[in-house]
């Protein structure tokens, strides 16, 4: 086991990843140790886990919500009915809200748990890659709007994660891969020490090779730590922690939510954004082909969806990272470094998008 | 006009109160300054003073959300509401929400603040006497849940406070004496010296001279600040500010929201926690007398609506103050100093509340 520390002074925790976690009681109960626990899980994820997790805390008042699979979960109304259930149970506020899942699953649940008597505790036992090293980590907590994803939410910092690596055997193929497209966007924007290593273990990370598997959690954990603490709130530097997303963001809401899963949108938004930084004269232009190479080793798309270009470009204006009118966006200097800027024109990113097979 | 200071260092502000505050375009646009506005009212208050602050900011993109007026409007569909409406405008992350009116408007506004795209500005300007002097100061917003108020909510500072105190002069008398309850609650919790003052001046305040009130309500601010800035998050300190209002909570729900006004509800529960107090033993009980005097003079009540008292007890369980099973309340060791215990039994509080003429 590894353990990552996000230090966030009063708020800081630890991020615990390796083999074997979940089955293991006694670090559980070690881990969690209010009287009243909410497990929020999925029709997926109860059958492989949620007995051993439930057993763990047979000596406390345990609730169980069980959400049907997909993005569509994450909305206002299933919250609603979390926090009816907590009422409806007497929930207080020192119980902790357990999110055993997905980014969905903790996206939510984070916010139910952000939110009920104004914040309880709350631990996050993510069970796929991409909830490993990224959503489960750094406080973002979020239930979608119909018109734009993770509208409505809140900073809600988890009081521990506990990532079992065991939880991505079962893991589909497809949920693999999206989940390394987050992995890489950690190469790319601070890393690329990092980048280079994935260049040459992406197989064995195909192969879910453990050992591989925990190093590119606990790397990919550990650059994004230190960019949370650094930038709890998201004024700076946290925002580059959203390179591909701004373009990913808006390739997800004209699919329509879970029709792309969240990490393909995100591969394409990097493609994307790399393609928009050379254009822009800031990537060498060289380093755009093992980019997109390792994007495409990892089983990731390239190739946008049937989608306007323009409907592209103008629904990317409401994405959150806009600020006072100007679109900003994430792009890179270099594999490695990244900036955000705001000075790139609906016309320069509507040509990458239509060079990009959009339409 | 007198300026209190919240000390909470990034997120510190100052709470502005004053006569003509609203009326004064200048200062308005230099006290909120973000180009898209948000301002949340209800329908008593926009034929009141919605067009002056309109007025004011003509030059901004603003937006109006008005509310039936009532406590039943501090709802999770209403919040929906606010959110579809920001959305719908494409309000970016540095947009401002304005909360005008009283605490019902605050709360909702507050936590649709804090909510919307993980968290936006959010300005208060109080048009009652309870949201001058505590609903508006100290961050704490939310909406309530039919079975409970209060339960779906955020800690959310506002950027700044505008109390303008000529609001008063139209604000219904019930009203008035409503706000008065937690104007007392800060002498009896920490300010003997502000409880003196409050026992010569109360007829002043009732007949809203603007000194006294001003005064009242800065002291009442000064006060509820520096318990704030002690413990933003109600670990510990904050907690007494909640004098009356676990029995008030209890007395608001079984009543119907909206049957009776949280200061009365509050006053009665003060009238109650100084009878426990001096019941189990910590009030000297010849400082009852001038309590229930206080109380009475503002114009509130000391009686309690016809409930049963098994009822009120039992609710009184569901309030977040319950900690680990045992239900925490503020009681008084003498005018001016309060704490908070655990060792009050269910059978004490019946028999305060059966002497009480509940039932």
């Amino acid at each position: 086991m590894q353990t990552v520390q996000v230090e966030l002074a009063e708020r800081s925790y630890p991020i615990h990843i390796g083999a074997g976690l979940l089955s293991d009681g006694d670090f559980l109960r070690d881990q969690i140790r209010s009287s009243q626990l909410l497990i929020v899980t999925n029709a997926t994820v109860a059958p492989l886990y949620l007995d051993r997790v439930n057993n763990a805390f047979s000596d406390r008042q345990v609730s169980v919500f069980i959400l049907p699979d997909g993005e569509q979960e994450k909305s206002l109304p299933r919250f609603g009915e979390i926090i009816d259930q907590l009422v409806a149970e007497r929930f207080h506020r020192d119980a902790t809200a357990v999110a055993l899942g997905g980014g969905v699953v903790g996206d939510l649940t984070g916010f139910a748990a952000a939110s009920y008597q104004r914040g309880i505790d709350f631990a996050q036992l993510p069970t796929t890659l991409l909830a490993q090293v990224d959503s489960s980590v750094g406080g973002k907590t979020a239930v979608n709007h119909p018109a734009a994803k993770n509208m409505i939410g809140a900073f809600h910092q988890p009081s521990v994660v506990i990532a079992d690596i065991d939880t991505l055997a079962t893991l589909a193929d497809r949920e693999l891969h999206a989940g390394l497209a987050e992995v890489i966007k950690y190469g790319l924007i601070m890393d690329a020490e990092f980048f280079h290593w994935l260049e040459d273990n992406v197989g064995a990370l195909l192969e879910r090779d453990p050992a591989a598997l925990q190093y590119a959690i606990a790397v990919s954990c550990r650059d994004k730590a230190a960019v949370v603490a650094a930038d709890e709130r998201e004024r700076g530097q946290r925002a580059l922690l959203n390179l591909g997303h701004t373009f990913g963001h808006a390739i997800e809401a004209l699919s329509g939510y879970g029709k792309i899963l969240h990490g393909e949108a995100v591969a394409i938004g990097m493609a994307l954004a790399a393609e928009t930084s050379v254009a822009t004269g800031r990537l060498p232009a060289e380093q755009l082909a093992p980019i997109r190479q390792l994007i495409e080793s990892a089983g990731l798309p390239l190739q946008l969806p049937p989608l306007p270009p323009g409907d592209i470009v103008e629904r990317m204006g409401l994405d959150k990272k806009v600020q006072q009118g100007r679109l900003r966006l994430v792009l890179l200097d270099a594999i490695g470094a990244a900036q955000l800027v705001d000075d790139v024109s609906a016309e320069q990113i509507l040509e990458v998008v239509e060079s990009y097979g959009g339409g």
